[in-house]
């Protein structure tokens, strides 16, 4: 987990879970959707539980296989109304395996006991082929959902690796391994608890196999847990790494700028301002949209573009009476920039050739003989209109006075954009002349 | 296996399995390589079994035996025939070795018992060598092949795992080390249990080494298995991620994508519009082309482009007279694009320089007051080829009703192909008048 | 640790240590707040202890416990004066918790002993959630110090594992998992011992589990303990890497180009020059200047390039009298670069563009028919100026005479300088004018 | 090790080590910086198991101790003399200590058996000091040497994993610990036994902590054994990984390419061709020279491209007589060019502008009707020089017939560099002129 401390994965496991709550929709289950999804889980589990244990014919689990077989012959005929012919594949074959009872058959008086009753109550295995579905559930997923990707697999993971351990210790129960555990255990408490050991490779050795068939099988399982524990650490660190992609290559970055300063012995104050600059860039996420909307084909870029910019034009006064179009047509020529404290926007004397939109921060007017503070400007105000509407220059200087997040508007780009709504045209140029008026009586 | 499912991992290999069915023509293994394989993996499981079990002199393995050193000699006299006097090399040594039967020299009656039958006996060991020659054939596989090699490597690094421990098992047996084994379990069961016992650093106990042998022979076992597992996990995350690199790539991307909109919390309609974007472009695999193709010398290039697009090309009814030499032209010209439902493909009265074909997808071509739609145009239809071939703004608007996958064609382009083309280009033009007098007669 | 060994992550470490002390003012740590630190630590450490030892009554763990409450709610008066009504979240919840003294009220009489007294021990196990705070710490530490990140990674993750494997530990203390430990431990050895053992996946098997309770236990720690080693493992690699990313590049760098000229079989002389050449690069740090600088805004950059080079400028005599602006506006035009020995910085009769500030390094100056030396300048001399001030091509040649790290000025960016310093201007004409003469006279 | 098969690994080792030898030189080892080596190393395994073996003082030891304490001190002169007083740092202190014969001095009769004997018996581990040297020596090589990088670390990785081992086997002698192992083992060869069993996690539980000493030993030692799997396995893949870098890169280029065309279906024959190219331009190692070259400063660009081409260029009989000036203004003008099977070099009619010097391969060049072939050059022919020396169009055309690796010198090259060197200009318009009658005459 480069850079991604246990507290921030809580959060963002939490928000994830939340998430999936919310998005059931989103993700394409409907409420039968989810039932039938439980019911492939409940197969998963049950079934081989019922075919080690011989005697376990409690009555909840006659009537949750018979309902299962219901609820999936269901679902089997919903699928063929969507997907015809086209539905005999081989998912028919494994949808029909897991609604025939096969469980319930090998309980009928007359089968029961006998060898062919065994033999269907192996058969019954085939019911669990049925949770390969989710493999399906997996993939579409991690397209079509907003999920993090990297949270859907640690859930799902953790999920694979929970039922594999199961599968096993039920496969220990019928080599009869668990005999060989403590006496004071139930033979599925021992068996799942000599998986475990096993898979992790902890080996206690406790429970040992007797037999050359418990002896292959513990083989395999050693085998299978060196596999899955080479799997896991393998994928656990592009898995941490990936749960916060963006905010790594910001501390990434950090570091090594960290290094470099410190190498060549930057007086400490400096170093502190130039981290704070890099933290402001993150924290007003600035510079990112840049690289994430020149992906895009135009259209959609025009749609993120005014998402991001458009409560910034609304606070612009200027602009409220304009509409949609004018913004759409504004936002595509839109700069971020970011000013330090005490950096210069703009320099009394200088030909000006954009408008700055102060988006967040604070910014000083000073009079022409740069002495005294005219005005003091921050969010939502827009500085730099008299220079783009005649050519003269800047009448005085700006300066921060703390970070500033600006989004600058060519002169080029303002001047398109205006001509093609004359109304927003005409309220531009009547405030620009209102101060122009004011700072002439001032002066 | 970042982004890549258990399932598609199986889908993977269980394709890859098909593929080494068909393709050892192409693997560049005739019926008698397999044989000589065969052999060679036969002496690597079987001689140091043999020289541990003093008494293991069934009559398959001494038939197997001289049968195998008479295939070896053949091939030796093939491959001298084949790299003359360059064939004296190592190999030459390691082959001789492999040929030579040491194990059934040792069971001559006269040799058999005496201290040079025992040493006979272990030098037999040496025909194991000839394995390595498996490095050679995966170092050629891996380049000469369309296998995916993280398959390839998958199913060599399982064979020589197998292998190696199955070595290890053979000296724990010549070490007696089963004998502290359980009673219930033959001498190579319980050797090949300790094996994988101590390989996978699970460690149960139950078997531990007696005396100094065993001691140190357990040392370098577990150091080993410890340097392998090493091995195993640093290698387990690059082999899948290797295996299927292009999805991968694309769900990163969707990754950093989500992850940006989330934080600037877009609009969920819209997040799912990008996504449906990017998901269209990964589908319909545009975009890979252009970097694959750029990489190549212009000869392959043509050839790889025209297998691409000829179906596109041959869609056109238009150029359905037109032979070989002109679609080796053309397709170098074609240049791929997307468009987004409701999304403009011309504008009226804006100047025209493409023509496009309509690879997938369905366009609508408006009125002159873009009142109703005259046409609808979709796969292998064109569209645009008026404004190219006389210098007129375009006569209609069109617009996609779907995501269409276009193949846009320049002027520039266009002209210079249609010039070699005399046929062609006379073609092109009776149709054009023939739509020109149409959209006349409409309008 | 690629490339980095074991001597050298040692000193990072130690030098790191060092940091910290020195730096605590950096962190944001008065000492009122390491005071609430040790206190929170404390609690993660003892409230467990407390908890599952019923006898645990030391005078001096009472006194403490006292103590860490009143000092606690003191800290929430303080944070409650800075933060405000915003401070009734969640912390506002685990600091009430983490204040209020459960264990006290525990042991006083008439509650002691009773099943409330009980009720109340455990919840004093809510204490311990004020560690929490140090996730929020770790956080703002990471982009806020200079700190190299991966130690203070490695500090932190060492802190994490030390306190998970002590609750653990009690965990088993209070299932009376010791008692089936060694008779000679006390009961929190044996049980640290048996989760060392387990959670490093060594399991000796010495101390089992007895009874389901126990055996959760254990199936609970071994599944930890393999999550805990796989992200271990997944941390470690990156971590290390990135003590020292950019020696890492350096050395990466190295490494293809050695093996390159290893695989043409470049002579061993040559080898070692451009090795030479890359150790020179590195040793002088060159190079990485601008890739640091050109992504900083302006204002930093100018402070970080005047830190670095104002050293060198005030080595030139010529600009000793220079003021603080003058060296602000010649910092942004030199440009760093490197001379091999032998390597010829200018040629007599070329045009000359450029003045070199040797920074460190020695040139020498050949005299018109290159027959002898004229001069031999080194560091903080400079070279070139005469062609610079006039339109003449070079008088004399001048050559490196070993690796040469040398600032060029280009004459653009001179003149531009020294236009807006007129006393500057004035010297570097006097000086220049002086060796004119000089070179005449030797002429 | 992605894509690099045990063999060559093997190979890689192998080749290493011979280096090793032939490199001692290159190492800046002589003959007596080995002694000194071999001493520390000797004093590193020998003083633990001197310090916990009372009645190890077997006479070869204590003459060795001896000996390498008068080396040691000849070494402190010969360093005193070549670095003067700045040897007097912390290097100087750990020499002092194991140059000073502790383990002698305990042996005196008089000071052996008592308390002072024991402690300077313990003292004597600070000789074991010397060995930090090594990381010294570690990060020299690794910048110094054309030896693999990886190879190297590999080696210092064995090394200090198994002088580790050692010291906590010496350890677990010192606390008795072997007193619980098997009875038919020497007491070292129990702890080391114990040492790895728990450093590799295998961890069998036949010797188990006694007593609180050895316990805490025990835990120290599993988390040492933890983190140093963790370091191990985090290093293996980029050590493996490393051990042929570019090869790495052409096979993952290969894989990417073969995964596009079997997803686009393209032919198996085209597949086939595809892979052919990337298959030759790695064999002839083409592309890399470039990258390889602009990294570095023009002098040593010359002297590498130098070595690369002077083969080629003096096999091409018109620059036989020309000097080595000559060559090395040439070389800077070469760019290496790739010609497939059937491909043109150069039409009929076309205006040519460049020469091509034929590396390798063969091209035939044709008869003005194309009908036949007049002449088939290969390696160290050139062709296409009459167009480059007058401007007329190409007189023939040529065609590649086998792969071909093909220098082309462009005419503005050409001339710029014939034009500094009149007498090779001479005799190539000789061979030209030559050329253009033999051509006369045959048409």
């Amino acid at each position: 987990m480069p850079n991604v401390s246990a507290g921030e994965m809580t959060d963002e496991v939490g928000s994830a879970q939340e998430d999936v709550a919310s998005r059931l929709q989103e993700l394409g289950l409907g409420p039968w959707d989810v039932v039938v999804l439980l019911s492939t889980v409940f197969l998963a589990v049950v079934m081989p539980i019922e075919a080690v244990f011989d005697d376990l014919d409690a009555a909840w689990i006659i009537v949750a296989s018979a309902v299962i077989s219901i609820v999936l012959v269901a679902d089997m005929r919903r699928r063929y109304a969507a997907l015809g012919s086209g539905y005999f594949g081989a998912w028919f074959t494994v949808d029909v395996l897991a609604a025939f009872p096969f469980d319930l058959v090998a309980e009928i008086p007359g089968i029961e006991g006998t060898s062919a009753g065994s033999v269907i109550r192996i058969l019954a295995l085939l019911r669990v082929l049925r949770v390969a579905r989710l493999f399906v559930l997996q993939r579409r997923w991690r397209v079509q959902t907003s999920l993090n990707p990297a949270v859907l697999r640690l859930v799902f993971f953790g999920f694979w690796i929970a039922l594999v351990a199961h599968w096993i210790a039920s496969g220990w129960i019928a080599l009869d391994g668990f005999e060989s555990g403590p006496a004071d255990l139930a033979p599925y408490q021992s068996s799942l608890y000599w998986t475990i050991t096993t898979l992790t490779t902890v080996g206690y050795g406790d429970i040992t196999p007797i037999g050359p068939g418990q002896t292959y099988y513990t083989m395999a399982t050693m085998a299978l847990g060196a596999a899955m524990y080479g799997y896991i650490i393998g994928n656990v660190a592009s898995l941490l790494a990936n749960l916060d992609v963006i905010r790594s290559r910001h501390l990434q970055r950090i570091e090594t700028v960290n290094h470099f300063m410190r190498d060549r012995q930057v007086p400490r104050e400096l170093q502190a301002r130039v981290r704070d600059y890099y933290n402001y860039l993150w924290d007003s996420r600035l510079g990112q949209e840049t690289e994430m909307l020149e992906d895009l084909p135009k259209p959609l870029r025009v749609e993120i573009a005014l998402h991001l910019n458009r409560a910034i034009l609304e606070k612009v006064p200027l602009f409220r009476g304009a509409g949609e179009e004018f913004f759409r047509e504004l936002v595509l020529h839109l700069e971020p920039m970011v000013f330090l404290p005490g950096q210069v926007l703009m320099r009394r004397g200088e030909m000006g050739h954009r408008l700055f939109f102060i988006n967040q921060g604070e910014v000083e007017v000073w009079s022409r003989d740069d002495s005294e503070v005219l005005a003091v400007l921050s969010d939502g105000d827009f500085v730099g209109e008299m220079a783009l509407l005649s050519s003269q220059p800047r009448a005085n200087t700006v300066t921060a006075t703390e970070y500033c997040n600006v989004y600058a508007l060519g002169r080029e780009g303002f001047d398109r954009v205006l001509s093609g709504f004359p109304e927003v045209d005409a309220e531009v140029r009547r405030i620009a002349e209102e101060r122009r008026l004011e700072s002439t009586q001032e002066s």
